[in-house]
């Protein structure tokens, strides 16, 4: 039974990271950490959640000891330090934020507009999604849990990319997103008056998610790829879709595209090709991702459409799905195979 | 390891039952049965479970062999003959449905205008609200689960008649409840585009329910009560907040109302006295009820607002609840604490 | 053609008192003002609204010149300041605010916690119901718009109390409301992870409505009634639903109660009596009241269910009416009777 | 005041027309007929419409007389004969429908499997978007009002195509509905229970308003570009918000794509270029399109998301455009400017 650790406990992640470890056969949770809410009982701040006695104590990795490993659940910018602090503690650290998932200063420069303040870390954290980087995290002291469109969008075009069936140039990505991928905090845009009955884009062309896929994709496949990335809102409150557009190489056709994603997730408890569009609600609450894809003849085009649960598999799941492998678990431990209908 | 069936398995309380008995450490699911869905492959029925190539067979009792007890979610009045023939068969029965909840053929004519097909069975069905009637449902062969509007009146109302601390003339339950209650069958009325932004009343003093809440009540306290009930469709997909109001007695205050329903759930794992009220989202995924309890000193009444998942607590849950005690199980056995949000 | 200035126009009262007047055949918008978004276009704050390329000015009546009327869409405790300043400039006010709608220094003093700044004034404000006391509002130069509970518990039980057929003892408003009512503001507990798909009631036995619905029901009968109120917050954007509750008097029976609504409302264009319960979206986006009443022979009770869109008729479609009547103007002038679905 | 008949008013967009026509000035309705609620009263199908004592008559040419235009809302299929019999007696026909909208008897068979019961007629009305096409309309008698999404697509692509900024290959149209787009008649897939909190790609590379946009563009520009078009149903009811990808030309950059735009629909009532992304929410209830571009220095393409309501201008709206021009009223005559919100 490892000792778990969670800061950042307060928001949507960090509650489906108690959630989660709650239920996991060999992890317990010995530390959960806050920010502004520090102080309050867990029942207070997730009032879904048994044990709600518990209380939820500091963020501050001098807090925490005589723990395994850490989750953090903390906003951009707030993990980078805890995490140096926590691994020189000896304490293994699975980063949910996006401090540590870009692979070099210069990228992360131009995705963030400032010089990171760990420079020489950057590329040495195994990035997190074990369908397609498992080897690189069994037994690891460290993972950076990928950004929730990422995920999506890195299930359905990495194994193509990596097999040579899709071309680099103008790869699109189209994503729909539910609210809980936008945070807890208070916020008018995100007060149910503004987000119900309404669907807008956000982020045209600038959101920070898009070089974390180029550089994915390059990790599997050459050259890097061009991705053109454009989130939306939809009113929901989980669940990704991401419609992704590629042109086909001359070895792309139905069968090829099909087969290459069978094959590449044939052995991935977590991960189906369906035939025609998932829906999110398919995966809602569960660490499962849908996909399905197909060839246009016409166009020469790819297309991929892929569901997830943006807090679940889109972080908090696929977190634990990290945690299992660094620590030699099973991958699906404790994890949910089903999910919320209706 | 107990063997299971589940009749009606393609409704949203079927789909709830395949979850539950998935995840039940004592139960196995050995035949599942569906009506004009026989035939069909789980996951075309339920896209959110595992599993999903199991096939729905037949609704028919015949058709059942070697399983220790069924659970029946089968429309109102389609339950009672196979009930019986199940228990011919040695089978023990939950019936989700309300073929055998009222207690007298008068009743029961009264609520439904017509006569019952086995009008010697009323009266004889264990009815399974287990925090009330526990003791009547350890060990038997069946069980009559209760209504969901009945459930969360008679957890909030029952104990402060029990113990006298409410009048029974004019007993008010003013429920909303979600949509899956009414059900997965196609209906004007309960399209998206029928359902989203509105609320409304149904059902006003002639709602079925209202005779099984009085009987529930009477079967706690004397005189049998009057209840006036009314149930809302609100826009959402689970969840029944009930607000009750009753005259209090002599014996009422804020702190013997709290203290009766404090003391009545103390040994209830699944049950909760709350400060202010609970909203159905703290148990929405869960088996939990919530409840929050006033006396207005002005008026001299009593006020208690209850919260369950239709679903859970409210049906397939519930009906779980009530096969634990039947098959001496701990009475939480494979059933969720935990609820969903965001 | 007079002229209008609105106070509070960037809430969402504000928002639809825009709308109207743009709208109305005989009132012209000559000023807007607002709080913490003085200074920004009305397309930055309405995005819905043409026109968008207007400024938004000062809440200050010291700013406002040369206009008939003025609408005050102020947070509590804001309107009467400004109400006194605009009525000594000569400008006709409807306050929409609760600053002006309590009738006794005492009674405002019970419901609010504090002192009221200008005592004298309580009581001398006619309260803007024209459906129930229009003809005090003719002519007049100032109007206390309702709160949006209030309305549609008075538009239920007004008549009925007004003509004897309820006792006034232990009434009951049990009120659910679309999420619009808590206004604009950024809060926590209005975001939209927080309030989708769930219902909770809230303020228990201590709505400030409670007094106010007390206070209107005492101004059409006697004595003054005995209410409980418990409002609860739903999933939708706009309106209300009130199911409202009294023990019938000798003279109570279901022609006489439905004969006392359709006589009051015979000469009201914006009401109707239906025959089974309302939906909240048949008067959403207009300013209509929908309402059903039932005489309950088992109990001696009577129940009226009332919809409203809280922020037409239980707002700023309310106002409008009101200053119709003050300007003499046709009652329902520039007032949407057509509401919108889906 | 010319008068009118609308068929099929029973539907969304029936209903929607209805209340169109209602308020315009210039318009009124003498016949609403329907199919399988003929008989029926307006209330009783659209009981947010006033006027609901109307009764709805057939939806059968020969019973209507003596009125000057015709709003065919009728499932595809069925206008295509009733447009005919109605222009022989010298009605005006504006169909809503998809049966005359396309320009060839080859197109036609391709898009829908079957010949055209007219394929004289193809190509010989006029495309009903006022925008981009109005000048074919203005004293016609006949029109084709496009379908929700190609209006849309080609609003947003439109200008850009005409003036050579965009290649005409693989042009991507990614596009989110709400469910009113689906219609109001009963389907398990579209209840609430399984459109609520859940987003999914449909009728990949196979809906039949792709060629409708292709043949759109191909009039504007040329060649006839290829068009890869994905719909998404969202948990909403109205608006679509088109998310259109396209490979600049060597004239293409930041300034020329939005002045092509603005300059397009500069004298466009309904026509607005916004700085980012349009919310649905803002053209909700109005017949407003809200665009915004970008061109992307990366990739060398260009971006255009397009917000409109789908029953509006995408539907009942621009139905009533068209007809001000075929009756050389102003065009925007009678129509919403502004939307709806909260």
């Amino acid at each position: 039974m490892k000792r778990v650790a969670i800061l950042g406990a307060s928001g949507y992640a960090g509650g489906e990271l108690v959630k989660l470890i709650d239920a996991h056969p060999d992890m317990e949770i010995f530390h959960l950490g806050a920010h502004s809410k520090q102080g309050r009982t867990l029942e207070s701040v997730h009032p879904h959640l048994p044990g709600g006695e518990r209380v939820l104590g500091s963020n501050d990795p001098a807090d925490i000891a005589d723990v395994d490993i850490a989750f953090l659940a903390l906003p951009h910018g707030a993990s980078a330090e805890p995490a140096m602090e926590l691994l020189a503690a000896g304490i293994k650290v699975v980063d949910l934020g996006s401090d540590l998932r870009l692979d070099s200063p210069v990228r992360y420069q131009a995705a963030y507009g400032e010089p990171h303040p760990y420079p020489e870390q950057l590329g040495t954290w195994p990035y997190g999604i074990p369908e397609l980087f498992g080897k690189e995290l069994v037994g690891t002291d460290r993972a950076a849990a990928p950004g929730c469109y990422p995920t999506s969008a890195l299930l359905g075009l990495g194994p193509l990319y990596a097999a040579g069936l899709i071309e680099p140039e103008r790869i699109i990505v189209d994503s729909v997103s539910g609210v809980s991928g936008a945070g807890r905090e208070a916020k008018e845009s995100l007060m149910y008056g503004a987000v119900d009955e309404g669907v807008a884009a956000y982020a045209i062309l600038t959101h920070r998610h898009r070089p974390e896929i180029e550089q994915g994709l390059g990790a599997l496949g050459a050259p890097e790829p061009e991705v053109i990335f454009t989130p939306h809102l939809v009113p929901m409150q989980r669940g990704i879709l991401s419609t992704c557009y590629a042109t086909g190489t001359k070895d792309a056709d139905q069968a090829s595209v099909v087969a290459v994603l069978e094959n590449a997730y044939a052995p991935a408890p977590f991960m189906s090709v369906v035939a025609s569009s998932p829906n999110t609600r398919w995966v809602s609450g569960s660490n499962r991702a849908l996909l399905t894809a197909r060839y246009d003849e016409r166009t020469g085009s790819v297309l991929v459409v892929v569901a997830i649960d943006n807090l679940l598999k889109g972080a908090a799941g696929q977190a634990v799905q990290c945690a299992n492998l660094m620590l030699e678990y099973p991958e699906a431990a404790g994890l949910p195979m089903a999910g919320w209908m209706p």
